[in-house]
């Protein structure tokens, strides 16, 4: 049965009539782009995914990377299909054409990202990881770092990684111990082990390009003594070709339940006592390393939230093509005749408006975060900086809900795809158990959900009051909706207690945390990502009830019917869980702060 | 770490402090037992499942089951470790003395069988099969059929299987096809193909039992037209030694994403066209196959959801003794000082409370369940019908709540185990991933838990009115709570709108039903399933603090602390969602019903 995990109807729906991609190219930025040459290169995307990402998906999951003599070795499926993704130009598309690239909007991108993700995850990693360290070195790294690193690593001659976690601090990123000294030449020479570092070794390309958090001797203590290095696998030679193996090794491989094509390793930095430390360059400035790796993460999160609701997407694409090809029983009270297949039943199809509301509301909440991604690039150029705050604080807050949210509720969509097949579903004979797996990592790298709620509420919501950016979006789209007729107004009115109970919530904590009980306000975090993260994807919903019924009036669309119920559904099965969130806030729980973990 | 999955303090506590297990002793069916002999058994499965069980499963995950030329083969672990389990009689035990066995309560055999199943779910699956197969044959078998082989399984000399289920027809039995033909010597030939079936082949024990559902020929369509067999592996040479092959083969291996070491096949019966096909003796009286496979399959879905609830009861003991022993991060507030064990981190607590609430209210529930199985036996020998029915009644609704309810919360406290490990969590380094994916068969196999769900409201509650059963058993705990302190008190009084709802719920959907209405009625199922299952889950919980409570005037206990902390935490978090699906009941929403699936 082939199945087409990420159809183009449902994206060009998102992309222009929902987020309205083509406003984007009334900018200069994106002038040189029209509608159609979007299209093209979305419709040349999907048809490379599913030639080269879809068929090898099964076949490197069930056969991992290995650790032999020291080097990982990949499937051998992995890098065609990777040099046929850069050779077709999709690594490089999303950068700017002085760096190389054909500047396309990042929504685009992420679109395009979705696109291979549907079909293979842990593949689309690589890349994925490439572009945020050359997103990083645009920002961050000098001339001479952007012209030879960044370049690379846009060609394609380079992979790039996110080098952070240690084996004592994950989450805490404070405890960093890999330390960096001055060579006297301008270079570090790095010592340390990392831990969790995808794509940390291969033979993808002529080189890998490491960005490494690490500490130099005189550095503060805490978060606001660590720096950012550039740590190639290789140095250059005399010549300036990179033939001289730094002293960077992977010394374990992480064996994992899912995501298994995408290597995640353990590599020690300096490793030969008697060497300099594995030779880097330091990128920004010192002690400055974090706030510099937060570009990158902060792409890397808007990447797992989109990647989580692919593979919520292409267990929904999956298991709705089982399930309208699988005879099983009879509707209710009807003894006799053929089976029906098994959408006639009322819990299948609760099954999959739950995955259609979840998944679609997810890609959705990842594309409108690029959207302002690209609306900051905007204001930027034209100088505008109320318009780049403005898309900034929305970014602020969606960021932490695509990663969390998306993560969440996109694996209860790929638990949900199982169920639909029933037993098949637990077999190896259809993806949507391997897009289960796949999708457990979602809610815990790039920084766990339960970092990302206190990102939410402490950073950006207490921290800089951007959940009003977000109120604000919701209102106009709540009075747009108000004046397009019955059936948009009722939704509106349903999201109307949701969003007075996220403001009452967010009140509350704010007193709290102002009155001094900021552990108190903090313990609340995840209830109120949930909350906030359910209201916003009801907004979604709206808007693409809205973009649906516009449609309609130009005539019968059976996808379009299908976004109107999805959206009744979430209205009315999902959207109420805001009350027991926004009540567990509201009235201060204390629970988790008065339990005796010695208790359990 | 060695880390204890299955603490006997705890299971001390669900059956002798909050079950009164000691009650049933006053029955002369158990009258030979003393507390201190049941706690010993307990103690010595305690002690066998940790040292012969525990220690073999990761490698039995690892090296899956394999269809060599037609024939099944087992790790090589899994003998050793079944052996050990007959030998020291807890296969027998459950059985009546004139059966072979030592006649314990059926609530302490479950309470043993949660003690496997924490230390390795699939190992676990055989001698369940076995023993659920022989009490089948000990209530429909013929007086030869208990003799040779409820005899043989009860040894060991057999292990049994179920088989219903076949390609065409999983969920939907009415629809089987395999044909059961008289020999004319009281035997009968089978034909046909059974899929999913658990166990069919293997070398653990000269026979194989496997109960068959089939057709006569001249049997009426759909279910009124299943008749049950009894087909072994080996039949009996002119000796009576059980030499000869039977025609049934092993056609293929199912890949499970979990579960593994319970080897699930494809199996044909009847394949040589020149024989007399899969030979066997009809169990129970023509056409009544599917009532009398009723006691089997009743059965292991008790067994399910104490299956389900003690994986997930493992991964919560595994993840709180990672998040005592791992340092990461401090106190909000605090920037130095040694880092900090994560169960100081409120988001941490909330995944162990959740967790701890939810695998320890499931056990319950299914211990519960299986209590009601020894007072209608102890009714039954008393010649006391009502007693008998109203256990009846109660064990009809927590059959379908333990299964479905247990696997659906104790598949969701897996995630937040391996949630609480962060990366460690999804690797193969720590067991809790593994966990995981077994506990995902669970929601489908037995009966899907949308099956689980018709069958709870449409024959059970609406059908036989058993709910009122549950309702009745709720007044009196919450009568009792009320007069225990202030803090039952306020638990009973918490309760009160969910138990309002659920009688709401039920009333509307009985009136939609009688106003013929069914399928509008039967769409609601699941969330009617879920509402009842927290609002079941909710009455034990209270039960476990009134038994916390009288503990704790006896003097200090962590444990009963731990109590009475999750109690709280599962009222405060979990019950509130009550609201959501009654309301949804209550207004009949038919989004359901509505949505046409050709939309999606």
């Amino acid at each position: 049965m082939s199945v087409d995990p990420c159809p183009l109807e449902e994206l060009h729906f998102l992309l222009f009539d929902v987020l309205g991609l083509e406003g984007l190219l009334q900018a200069p930025r994106y002038a040189g782009h029209d509608a159609d040459g979007l299209k093209a290169m979305l419709e040349a995307a999907h048809t490379l995914a599913a030639e080269a990402f879809g068929p090898v998906a099964a076949a490197q999951d069930a056969d991992e990377p290995a650790l032999i003599d020291g080097q990982v070795r990949l499937h051998p499926s992995v890098g065609p299909a990777l040099r046929a993704y850069i050779d077709a130009g999709f690594l490089a598309a999303p950068f700017d054409e002085e760096d190389g690239g054909l500047q396309i909007p990042y929504l685009l991108a992420q679109a395009i990202a979705a696109v291979f993700s549907a079909q293979n995850t842990p593949l689309a990693a690589y890349p994925g990881l490439s572009a945020a360290a050359a997103h990083l070195l645009r920002a961050h790294g000098s001339p001479e770092q952007r012209r030879v690193w960044m370049r690379a690593l846009i060609d394609g001659e380079a992979f790039g990684t996110m080098a952070l976690s240690e084996p004592h601090a994950g989450s805490s990123l404070a405890d960093l111990r890999t330390t960096a000294y001055p060579l006297g030449d301008g270079r570090y020479g790095l010592r340390g082990s990392k831990m969790w570092i995808t794509a940390a070794d291969h033979d993808l390309a002529p080189n890998i390009v490491h960005l490494v958090l690490a500490r130099l001797p005189d550095a503060p203590p805490g978060t606001r003594g660590v720096s950012l290095f550039l740590v190639p696998k290789r140095l250059p030679d005399a010549d300036g070709a990179f033939t001289v193996q730094n002293d960077v090794k992977v010394v374990g491989i992480n064996h994992k339940l899912g995501f298994r094509a995408a290597v995640n390793t353990v590599f020690a930095l300096g490793d030969d006592p008697d060497g300099p430390g594995a030779v880097g360059w330091m990128v920004g400035p010192p002690n400055q390393g974090l706030r510099c790796m937060f570009t990158m993460m902060n792409e890397a999160r808007i990447g797992i939230g989109l990647c989580a609701a692919s593979l919520a997407w292409a267990g929904f694409r999956h298991s709705l093509a089982y399930a309208r090809s699988r005879p099983q029983g009879r509707r209710l009270g009807v003894g006799d005749g053929p089976q029906v297949p098994i959408t006639a039943h009322a819990d299948v199809r609760r099954l999959l408006l739950l995955q259609k509301a979840l998944s679609e509301g997810g890609l959705l909440l990842a594309l409108k975060a690029a959207q302002m991604v690209d609306l900051q690039r905007i204001a930027a150029d034209a100088g505008d900086a109320a318009a780049g705050a403005r898309a900034g604080s929305l970014l602020d807050v969606l960021t932490p809900l695509a990663k969390a949210w998306g993560s969440h509720f996109g694996l209860i969509a790929n638990d949900a795809a199982i169920q639909v097949l029933g037993g098949a579903g637990y077999t190896r004979d259809y993806p949507v158990e391997r897009l289960w797996r796949d999708n457990r990592l979602n809610p815990i790298h790039e920084g766990t959900n339960g970092i990302q709620a206190l990102d939410l509420l402490g950073r950006k919501v207490l921290g800089q009051w951007a959940a009003a950016a977000l109120l604000d979006e919701i209102a106009r789209s709540r009075a747009a909706a108000d004046a397009e007729g019955p059936a948009l107004a009722a939704l509106s009115a349903a999201l109307g207690p949701a969003v007075d109970r996220l403001l009452a919530a967010t009140g509350a904590l704010a007193e709290r945390a102002a009155g001094g009980d900021a552990e108190g306000a903090m313990a609340l975090a995840t209830p109120y990502l949930l909350l906030m993260g359910h209201t916003a994807v009801a907004w979604l919903w709206l808007e693409q009830a809205r973009a649906a019924t516009r449609g309609l009036a130009r005539g019968p669309s059976a996808h379009l019917m299908g976004k109107l119920e999805a959206a009744q559904w979430f209205y009315a099965w999902e959207l109420p869980q805001t009350a027991l969130w926004a009540d567990l806030i509201t009235r201060g729980d204390r629970l988790l702060l008065d339990a005796d973990p010695d208790h359990l």
